[in-house]
């Protein structure tokens, strides 16, 4: 028997997580869930299967003994980019599989939480318990991408359809822009690495816990509201190559950016388009969807910076990862009440994204997770409106191409003391 | 009063037509209604809302007074090619359109099939005549696209769904091949151009009537076989390039095609797969999905060439239009007990699609469906087992580019003597 | 022996013909000599290199039998498109190979040509005499693309140099436009095959001589004058879909075209540079450097529309081969004096490029001079500025694809009558 | 006048630094001055009239108050990427440039140079003193980049044509390959900003001097050799996605790299193109011309990893910067008889190429040379055999795509303690 140390595994916990990509698609047509807007945002179906595939292909076909697939062309049907595991159907065609059906992902759903479940009666040890509370966050970072994939394609629809009507209410002022001060010194972050089921979870690219030295920096108090970014446009800050990076000029200009993604109209009127509806702009409201590049030229412009990735994990640090998180159910970020480390939007950082000294990779094909992404990408921290509060930490490291706009990214300010 | 001379318009053939676009979407997914698989081939959803837009735009708004838009942003989203109306919803983003949702589409359908049926009862005159059969016809056109797309669609998922199982059966043998001759001399061909809801429907693109001079010639009298198509793979046909025209040689090399498109297997296994399932490659069928460019080398290859537009016509207008159409529900090309002139696969000429000497486009906005895609593409004859048999006629004229695959085209030998 | 029937070549005529390509780089920098501005328009230095390449491998490798190759890796390095003869260094890197120098190219020629004039001392028969009179046929060819693509390189080089200085002159006034008029009938087009060394040349594409119907209609009786296509652009001909071929409004809008290739400027104020400087837009001369699209397009303007190939050659017929070509050393065409048939620019025809009835190729691996060509693109008739008179006749089939712009291509008008 | 402090500027230095660019066009034809053999490599010509302008730009239109500009033309033809300064010509068209001719591009550098002269001979202060040691400093550059691009014309012509021919000599054997140890610890990197003129020079991404923490760490005794590298293709590196960055896996494939760029042959018989003859492969001698990818899939593959920029510095620091630089005239890397910190090939970093804490760019127009790249790059170490001595330092920061394989780049391996 492969156990050693017996662990108990929240079963209920298991479900719960599951149980919340059905209801993410509970508002949404069949047809919604074919959609697959561009090459990076897939269809929410292929999302429901492919978390599902995690749980078959790294648990069930290797702990569950007597386990028969639910399909076996689904291996490489849903496999994401796994070469550990073979062949992948090709990533921009997923949106052309109309077949499974909806019908047949969600049997197959069930048909690998039964088998979970079954398994997970014959008891769980730390190595099983481990990678059942990483499919569960692996999940919850798809139910993440289905928000952001699906903003993209109703966004995107001339329609502009609306996923949960909200009305926008009265407005809220913002709490007034300042900087907070952080001292020089050698400082921890990261986490100890815990690959066992039992203790709190994090990712591999978040080890090792690891000292870091800081110069003396100031972090802005909050987000950068729409307002402020208004400021910047109206400043030519989309016609002033001083303030872009070059290859950020260069995917501006190709791309036509004139402002954020999800902004309409022009000059004194704008609107923005959000899950819960086409409003007037907020000003007060923390900017989102902006790439990495406008947020640097946006720092430049303001005459900071963004901030290092070790500087946002000791500021945010101090604080409860509290925020506006899915939970709220806004689906929007909210203008700023408090310092808003946690939830609202992922904060653009100018670290690449990299492996912390000593870094060694999960063991085996799921080693593929996070180390092989370690080139040209940007980290992002703090999670955002669309993120399960249960899913975050101070240390959490996301990470995204500097020309990615469809997540929700916003704009967190830091300047040298 | 608009109406000079008042027809009599067979409402049970407009409804009849409009009806055959639900029937073949009946035994479909709701998923398989929305994949756009590649920028030429559109969804099924699609296409049954842009031949009611076609009624709606061309007929509606302008003949019924009092008519309201079902939806003013569909006149955008459902415009498939003409400037004249207005912006297009960009082509290769038909797939991503969750929104409206097939109910609503099926709710447009029958909204606009009540304002057709009012207008109608309120009389009919030539031209609204002929504008109705022009839209039926052109939805005749889009139930075809229909079929190639989705088998596009079907075919290219690794699953290969089956569109309407049918066993493949007791194997026939074809008709041995052999050429009719025909003498050289000045022959008609085209339709004189009726442009009235009475007589007999034709495109513009078959008009005038005109007199061709042709040198002696004999045509293959039946098409080309998979068995005949195979001898060519084998003897290196797809690797002789003086067998090809120079952009069929790149095309081919680019597409990396080794045989027709939906055959899968190699050397002395194919198989291939159709709306009715995955069987063994039949010999004596006739051989589908080749390119222009294919047809083009083979018949090279066999010492022939491929006839002109009007050599086909000539000698097709001897035969009654009746053969393996649609309406025998085979949805795949039979072998030859007869001379295949019409149904069974569309036969790719040599000809280049342009105007007949004397052409005059359809007048109006309407005017943009025929005319302006004279350049670039090959005339193909004859229609296929996924045509309606009373939308073809001798004289039709079907026109798709040198490279294109997924329509149901073979080859017919023509010689010259 | 080889030779039945004996006949003499006149080697000064070979001479001459390869000294003229000498003599059109002789007002060049070497630098000149070395650029590919674009994929379709060759460096003048590997055009000199390819016309002897086709003489040493055509004809010294086959019939000299002590010829020893000048450099085996110009094999592959000047062959341009001879699948028969084997790989072909990549078209679209041609302007890469510094090496062999221009100095290296100019020893090849006399290599060759010495080696030629040693195998004419021989003898010379019908089948030599002919390969003879191709290879020449062949380097006018490439002299032609010379000073096309050698325009296209100086023309896009904001310093815009001048290949040779012209004073523009004072003005010219065109003859009035007016249309002659055909009758139906019956035609021959084409000549009768001829593929030995005596008696005239022609390529095997103008073959066999073949009868043609053509219905009554007229001709412009001169080429349409930058005046006439200016014209067109002020009454918004760029902007208008309705006026073009659904491939050519594609075309021009990823182009950005607003004017032919070579004007400069805008509104009331339009230069053309040519090769004998920038100058003054000449209203009166014939429009130039304009694609096949926008041919289509102006003739729809204008409420005519391009002739046929066959409606071209029985009207040019009737006139000599005489005009403003390379031998006038204009560079440029010329306002209208007469009609224009030869010399000026080429002429876009409606007509596909396509095999005459009972075309053969030429045999052997010269066979993929002409034939593999006849898909996609447009006959453009009648020789330009820089083509030399001795290698025109009215049956001469010259092809462009219908999007290029770069070569000395105007427009002749056509009506039904 | 400007000056507060005058310097004396070493005017031997200026002319000396220039006069290399000539020499290093010195053995090539006018041909190879002109070829760009891909976007990244520009040609000769281009690289000498480019640095040139930088000296005309950045001093002579600024200090020299009565500076006529050589040719107002070359203000945006030889522009690179400064967007302050204004519109540039394309940079994939600078190979069609055959004008200005290489001698109008002499005459314009001695144009220039008198210039400066003339300017230096008023005086120099800090200022003045610093912008020409910047311009030399960007010549020396250049002329890497001269031998770089050249490399790759002439690597990829078939021909392949030799720069300056050597004997490769008996083999030399490399000393074993060995970690240096070096402790845990607080380091300080980079250097103290110094813009004036007297005083060593550096860029401004080298500074500020500041910090960094370093855990326990071994850095390779030499470059990783051929031989080495050889093991790792033996060993199916190519083909293993385990080893591969997901980004780097696209581009070995979509580039079709089975070994490094100048490798030709296979298994047991391979050759290795250099600027002096095609050689067979030296086991003994440095890898070079290796993307960043893939040297990071040999570190894994040899169970190590990439340093990163700190950890190379601080072991750097600590020797002498001599080693195979440009003055060696091998032109090639040569087999380790010590460290090879300095000199034959540049060293993949892990490190992105990112702004030191505290950065601030190069004020005015010039602040484009460095700073807007530090997005997407990998910071390189050490120069190169075509770097010329007295341009490196310990603390030189360059930097390339993670994809580019044009430089000379090799691989120095590092492990954690």
């Amino acid at each position: 028997m492969r156990s050693i140390s017996s662990i108990e595994f929240p079963t209920t916990r298991y479900q719960s997580v599951r149980d919340q990509s059905l209801a993410i698609c509970a508002p949404l047509a069949v047809e919604d869930l074919m959609v697959q807007p561009m090459t990076d945002a897939s269809p929410p179906k292929w999302h429901l299967a492919h978390v599902t595939w995690f749980f078959e292909t790294f648990i069930l076909r290797r702990y569950a003994g007597d386990y028969q697939p639910f399909n076996p062309a689904f291996e490489s049907l849903f496999n994401s980019y796994y070469n550990g595991i073979g062949e992948q159907f090709p990533r921009p065609r997923r949106g052309t599989l109309s077949r499974p059906t909806i019908d047949e992902i969600y049997a197959y759903r069930a048909y690998v939480d039964e088998a979970i479940a079954r398994l997970l009666r014959q008891g769980c040890d730390d190595e099983l318990g481990f990678l059942i509370a990483l499919g569960l966050n692996h999940e919850q970072q798809h139910q993440e991408l289905m928000f952001t994939d699906l903003k993209y394609t109703l966004g995107t629809n001339p329609l502009e359809p609306i996923y949960e009507y909200r009305d926008p209410g009265d407005p809220i002022t913002a709490m007034p822009m300042g900087f907070d001060e952080h001292s020089a010194g050698i400082y921890p972050i990261g986490v100890t690495e815990n690959r066992s089921g039992s203790g709190s979870f994090a990712f591999d690219n978040e080890s090792p816990r690891h000292e870091v030295l800081l110069r003396a920096y100031a972090l802005g108090n909050r987000l950068v509201t729409n307002g402020e970014f208004l400021a910047f446009i109206r400043d030519g800050g989309y016609e002033r190559p001083d303030l872009w990076l070059s290859d950020g000029w260069t995917a501006m200009n190709s791309g036509g950016w004139k402002h954020p993604l999800y902004w309409r109209g022009a000059d004194d009127n704008y609107f923005e388009y959000s899950l819960t509806g086409l409003h007037q702009l907020d000003l007060a409201a923390p900017v989102c969807h902006v790439s990495g590049y406008e947020a640097f030229a946006f720092a430049r412009w303001f005459g900071g910076r963004l901030p290092t990735e070790a500087e946002w994990e000791v500021a945010a640090a101090a604080h409860k990862p509290e925020g506006n998180f899915v939970e709220t159910r806004q689906l929007h970020p909210r203008p700023a009440t408090d310092r808003q480390y946690f939830g609202d939007t992922w904060e653009w950082t100018q670290s690449s994204y990299g492996p912390y000294p000593g870094f060694s990779e999960f063991s085996g094909d799921i080693g593929e997770y996070n180390g092989k992404f370690m080139a040209n990408q940007l980290v992002l921290r703090g999670g955002s409106c669309v993120t399960a509060q249960s899913h975050i930490r101070a240390t959490y490291r996301n990470f995204f191409y500097p020309a990615d706009r469809w997540q929700f990214s916003g704009i967190r300010l830091a300047k040298d003391l």
